[in-house]
């Protein structure tokens, strides 16, 4: 028994049969700007659940679990029920997007070790950024938490940028979403596609994420079927 | 030999005969929002040097030094001349100011210990806050020297917070600059005045300091006297 669980802007959760078990609808949407800018993208769901279920098939493989159970469609896919830890983490190797804006720090600057940094996940007030003390005084987690929060992050970018190495891609940034299971495990959940990732050609330094949409760069979907295509999910290119 | 070094927004920096000490000229001048909003307001500067002047005795007092020398005039002070490093640390007791305003905490709320906070000191990117990771990354100071700020924000904060108490008045936060004198030790330097705390009466909660300005709740000296006179320095009132 399928039932709307909740909607986000790029995805719609559904409750399934298995009480520890949802399905993750990825939508054809694109929005950027909390919001404010808005489309509708034919093939951007089935790009982004395909990339998804690829990379989190991968960090499974190199021992890093995650949310992700199956693809089971162009669009769907299976996932533990996860209570999301409303944190937003980034990891940054190079310096792009907010941090070179806030910081003054040029874009394309690599920096001297991969950054972390933790978001408040609240629309409302523009994922702010927060310090650990802010993480502390919200109480949204434990100091020994934000520290598996940390490491987790810092693994999974390791296994990611090595793997877009070879595919000739640079792992610039990304948002990564954490929820607990139901034995309070805490569990990668969400997705990590063009859409939660900064991709840059390592040739020419085209941009083959969000950006493209966020500057209006050109084709969302060549960028985006470009990334599926390297990843080797060539099928529907 | 007095020579103009620097001029800011609400002081002059002046040389002076003796190498290794500088003398501070606090201005007439009020500006918040980062300059946006300015007014001359007579008194304001003898205000916050004699403001200032009584709250850096009282940290010697405590054994808390600072590069506080002596009151040499109405608006003029001696300070030992440091090098700032260009990070505001800003203490806070009760949620209020952009802390209430980026992360949704109600105005007035107690924290559950006092929070302290780092901002890039740098009024072209409006000085944002930074993680302890972007300090690093961006070279401002050690980890070690990150502690030693931060333990000694709290011990600044632990003394002024029950002086100003005894005096029936709330610190709600206060905003502290730290250099490096030229044996490179760090020292407590800038100001400490109602220009750089939030400031409520116990009894009325009236706002005695900046946010007078800021939101225009009334003449900006009468509360700068009123924490004048409790502090005892009356001989202007
Ligand atoms: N395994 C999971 N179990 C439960 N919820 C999940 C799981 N994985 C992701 N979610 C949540 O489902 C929602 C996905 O929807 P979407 O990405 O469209 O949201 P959004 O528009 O980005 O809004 P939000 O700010 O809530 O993330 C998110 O709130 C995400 O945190
Ligand atoms: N002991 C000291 N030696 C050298 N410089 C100092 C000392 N104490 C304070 N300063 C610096 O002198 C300046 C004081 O001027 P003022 O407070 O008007 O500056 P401002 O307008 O706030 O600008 P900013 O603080 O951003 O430079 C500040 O830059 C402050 O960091
Ligand atoms: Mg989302
Ligand atoms: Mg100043």
């Amino acid at each position: 028994m399928r039932e709307l669980l909740y909607e986000g802007k790029a995805k719609r959760i559904f409750s399934t049969d298995e009480e520890q078990t949802v399905l993750i609808e990825y939508k054809d949407s694109a929005t950027a700007f909390n919001g404010q800018k808005k489309a509708d993208i034919t093939g951007k769901g089935r790009l982004n659940n395909e990339i998804t279920s690829l990379l989190f098939l991968k960090l499974q493989e190199q021992g890093i679990p995650s949310h992700f159970i199956k693809r089971i469609s162009e669009t769907e896919q299976l996932v533990k029920r996860v209570t999301i830890i409303p944190l937003e983490v980034v990891v940054r190797n190079i310096a792009a997007g907010s941090l070179s804006k806030r910081l003054g720090i040029e874009e394309g600057k690599a920096l001297t070790k991969p950054l972390v940094e933790f978001y408040l996940k609240n629309d409302d007030l523009g994922d702010p950024l927060l310090t650990t003390e802010h993480v502390y005084e919200l109480d949204l987690a434990t100091e020994e938490e934000l520290n598996i929060l940390k490491e987790k992050a810092l693994k999974i970018n390791t296994v990611l940028s090595s793997f877009f190495t070879e595919l000739g891609i640079n792992l610039i940034d990304f948002k990564l979403e954490f929820g607990k299971d139901n034995e309070g495990e805490i569990l990668l959940a969400d997705e990590i596609s063009p859409d939660t990732c900064r991709l840059w050609d390592k040739k020419t330094n085209e941009k083959l994420d969000k950006d493209v949409f966020r500057r209006d760069l050109g084709s969302l979907t060549e960028a985006y079927e470009t990334i599926l295509a390297r990843l080797g999910g060539k099928q529907h290119v």
